[in-house]
C-alpha cells in the first residue's frame, strides 16, 4: 500500500493499466491518463469546478439521442473533429480536402436518379449541383456513391424537423459511365449549431457564436479508394472565417451563382432566379 | 479564412475561446483545448476510434441517473478524482487525510441520537464505530456533523438495492459536548464498484478487477473548518492494496477489531461475536 501524492499517482495509475492487453488501447489509455492528469495539475480545479466539469459531461451524455449528437458538437466546437481530420488527411495531389461529418448525417439515405430533386418541395431558391468524381490521378469514376445532405432555406436540416416523415435536402447518387453526377435542390443557408444544450452554454459563455456557414455536405464512396467526407461551402458567405466547428478550408468554398430565369443546363426550364454549384472531386486511392 | 492543419489549428481555438469574460473559465478552457489537442496529435486516432470515444463518453452520460454517476466512476478510476484531492487538501499536521466521496452519497440523510443503530435490521456482523472530532490543532469540537454511510454485507449500499425505501447503513449523528460520537451498524465488505456500464467495460478491456476495500465513508462539518470527506478502511482486507478508485490512505486504515460476546462499551449486552472501530478525526481550519 502506497501514499500515493499529486506527484506520485499519475505512475501509480499508468501501473495500474499496464496489463491491458491490447497494445492500441494500453497506448491510448496511458496518453489519456498522462494529458488528463496534467490538464487537472495544470488548472488545479476545486471540489465544485470538478463537481461542474462532472455535470457537463452528464448533460452531455443525456442531451444524445437518435438526431442530436452533443458529443460530436463538443469535438466540433473545441476543434478535435478537424485535427482528428487533418491527421487522417495527409492528402495526394488531386485530392479533395476534407472536413467534419457534423452531427446531421443519416446512413441509408434514399437512392435516387441522377437529376432528382431532393428538396421534397422545401421552398427556397433552386439550386443545380453538378460534377465529377475521380481518382486522385485523373481518372473518372464511374458508379461512385454520392451521398449529399444540406440544410434548408431556415439552417435546418431534415432531421430536426418533428414534423417531417421523409428525406429533405438528402439523398444518395451513382455518377454515371462519365463520372458524373447531377441533382436540383434549394440554396441552403447558414445556420446555429443546436445550441440549447450543454455546447451551446459553452459557446455563450465564451461569447462566441453558433453559426456555421452555408455548405453542401458530401460523402463520397468509389471501390478501391478512401471515402471522401467533405462539404462545399458558399463563397461570400458571412461565417466563412468564424466557422463554429472550423471547419472551412479555402479549396472549398465555391460560388453557388446567381443565374437568371431561362433553361438550365440539363433542359429544365427555369420560371425563376436560381443558382447553380459546380465541384469537380478527387478521391484517395485506398492503401 | 485562413487553412488550418494539424500544427495550427490549436492556437486557431484558443484565440475563438479569447473573449471568454470570465478570466478563470478562460484559463480552464485554454488548458482543456492544448491538452485535449496535445492528446490527440499523441494517439493519432482513427475516425473509428475517434467515434468509440463519442460513443463511449454518450454511454457513460446516458448511464448516470439519480442513483449511479458514471462520470464519477469514470473520474475515480482514471485516478483524477484522488488527484483532484490531493490538490485541494494540502493539509496542516493533526488533520485527518481526506479521499473520495465516491457516488453513494445522499444529502439529507435521517439525523439519529448518538448509539442508534443505523443497519435497520440488516444482516451481519454487528459493528460499533465510536471516536471524536476536533481541530486540527486538538480542541475538541462539539455539534460537528457526523454523516456516515457504507455497503452492507454483499457490498450494496442501501441506493443499489431497488426493494429498500428507507436509508440503511447511513445516517447523520452530532458530536456531543466533549466532540464525542457513536453508533452501532454492521460490518461493511469489500465490493466492486458498479461494473454494468462503459466504465466496467473499460476495466474490463484493461484486465483490472472494479473492487474496493472494505470502508465506512465520512463527512464531517464544523464551523470554522472545511468540511471532511474520508472513510476508514478495514485492516486486512484483500483489496487495500489495489483499491479501483487510488483512494486508500495509510493513515486510513484501521484495525475493525473482532470482540467476543459480552457487554459492550456503551452497556449494550452482545450475545454474538461483534466489531468494534476507534478512530479521531482532524479538521482544518477554514481559510
Amino acid at each position: 500500500m502506497t501514499d500515493l501524492n499529486e506527484h506520485t499517482i499519475t505512475e501509480a495509475v499508468l501501473e495500474r493499466f499496464g496489463d491491458t492487453p491490447d497494445p492500441r488501447l494500453r497506448m491510448i489509455i496511458a496518453s489519456l491518463v498522462r494529458h488528463l492528469h496534467d490538464f487537472v495539475r495544470d488548472v488545479e480545479p476545486s471540489f465544485a469546478e470538478w463537481q461542474s466539469a462532472v455535470e457537463f459531461l452528464t448533460r452531455t451524455g443525456q442531451m444524445c439521442s437518435d438526431t442530436r449528437q452533443e458529443f460530436i458538437l463538443l469535438s466540433d466546437t473545441l476543434g478535435a473533429s478537424m485535427l482528428v481530420d487533418a491527421i487522417n488527411h495527409r492528402l495526394p495531389a488531386g485530392a479533395t480536402e476534407t472536413t467534419v461529418l457534423g452531427p446531421f448525417y443519416v446512413r441509408d439515405a434514399p437512392e435516387l436518379p441522377l437529376g432528382a430533386d431532393v428538396s421534397q418541395g422545401s421552398p427556397g431558391e433552386p439550386l443545380l449541383v453538378e460534377g465529377t468524381v475521380a481518382s486522385a490521378g485523373g481518372e473518372r469514376l464511374a458508379g461512385a456513391v454520392v451521398d449529399i445532405w444540406h440544410s434548408d432555406k431556415d439552417g435546418f436540416y431534415d432531421v430536426q424537423l418533428p414534423g417531417l416523415q421523409h428525406a429533405a435536402g438528402r439523398g444518395r447518387f451513382r455518377t454515371d459511365a462519365q463520372g458524373r453526377f447531377h441533382f436540383w435542390t434549394i440554396q441552403p443557408a447558414y445556420y446555429p449549431i443546436p445550441d440549447d444544450g450543454p455546447v451551446g452554454d459553452m459557446l455563450k459563455a465564451s461569447k462566441r457564436h453558433p453559426y456555421r456557414p452555408a455548405h453542401v455536405h458530401f460523402m463520397i464512396a468509389a471501390p478501391g479508394h478512401e471515402t471522401l467526407v467533405t462539404h462545399v461551402f458558399a463563397a461570400g458567405d458571412p461565417y466563412l472565417d468564424s466557422d463554429a466547428v472550423f471547419g472551412v478550408k479555402r479549396s472549398l468554398v465555391r460560388e453557388f451563382t446567381r443565374k437568371a430565369p431561362g433553361t438550365a443546363p440539363d433542359g429544365r426550364r427555369m420560371d425563376t432566379a436560381w443558382r447553380h454549384l459546380a465541384y469537380d472531386f478527387g478521391l484517395k486511392p485506398a492503401g
